[in-house]
């Protein structure tokens, strides 16, 4: 999606260790224009096929699964974060490791609200070694909900995460795929 | 706002210390047509203000501020919450309690996304006891940015802050005021 990678190269600064640091228009601040365009596209690819509810986890995933929602016309669930391990029967539970952060947290998700009968697209900022996008994944699996595919603003394609996805039968679409990234500059994967 | 108010009558569930439950529309899962019609009601209310950008917490207020920002056409900006207080002078910081989990957090915003010129709306799901709001509040108070006012989707009236910053001089629209709450049902201020 050229507006957005044309927002990566104008906007976005590469820190060390493999950081992208969007969070001029994206994920601290965020434009909300972008954030609709980005909605319509994810609406564009996945046309047709059903989907009936947006997933994802907090924090950060959720400001593009609310304008989903909105413009795929049905509800979103995001997941939530706890350090907890000691969670009711009522939730459906996946244990991830942060890839930004160290350490592991386990999702959750109400039964209530995640079912058979639910076609799902999950929806994420980041795509990089897929621990969120496998924990909500299983999340699903254990709830019987179908997943139609997944909708990525950026996916670091050298972390691997989204090719191993797609290789296990994941539909994953990513609105901006990063091949390579250096502290001089960015490389998109058309 | 009648939708709203209609809307947890009928499916929010009050539960034993004052929890009122609205996650099957609200804050875990979300209905996004509802989250458009609040972030319109927030327009309406603030025409004319001048709101240049909209502030919340992370991870529920994400929401509301998305289709705020969406509605008012300008940036939103979430703050992040840290246990660790050992935080970088790049970013303006506010402790917070917390009312449904016990303990600390602190508030985090860069400085780059908040300063003076900012005209700020600031959103959330809920107003209790008002501590997220006084922290997001200090933030802008250490920025230098104005406050028009703040928009809330659901204020627990008996809880206080609401009053309390009302009277401090902060305008509070609330979309549902719940004046009481008891195990067998609501009622809401008018």
């Amino acid at each position: 999606m050229k507006e957005l990678e044309d927002r990566i190269v104008q906007d976005g600064k590469v820190k060390p260790g493999g950081i992208l640091k969007v969070d001029s228009f994206l994920n601290h601040q965020i434009d909300p224009q972008l954030l609709y365009s980005m909605a319509m596209e994810l609406k564009r690819l996945y046309e047709g096929c059903g989907v009936n509810k947006i997933l994802t986890v907090e924090a950060s995933g959720i400001a593009i699964a609310a304008m989903a929602g909105y413009v795929f016309s049905c509800p979103l669930v995001f997941a939530k974060k706890s350090k907890t391990k000691n969670i009711s029967d009522a939730v459906w539970t996946a244990e991830v490791e942060s890839f930004t952060h160290g350490g592991s947290n386990t999702l959750i998700v109400s039964k209530e609200y995640l079912g058979p009968g639910d076609r799902v697209l999950i929806v994420d900022d980041f795509l990089a070694t897929g621990a969120a996008l496998y924990g909500l994944k299983s999340i699903c699996e254990q709830a019987g909900a179908e997943i139609v595919g997944a909708g990525i603003e950026i996916e670091k394609v050298f972390q691997g995460g989204g090719n191993r996805l797609r290789a296990e039968g994941m539909r994953i679409e990513s609105l901006a795929k990063i091949s390579s990234m250096a502290d001089n500059g960015l490389e998109f994967e058309k």
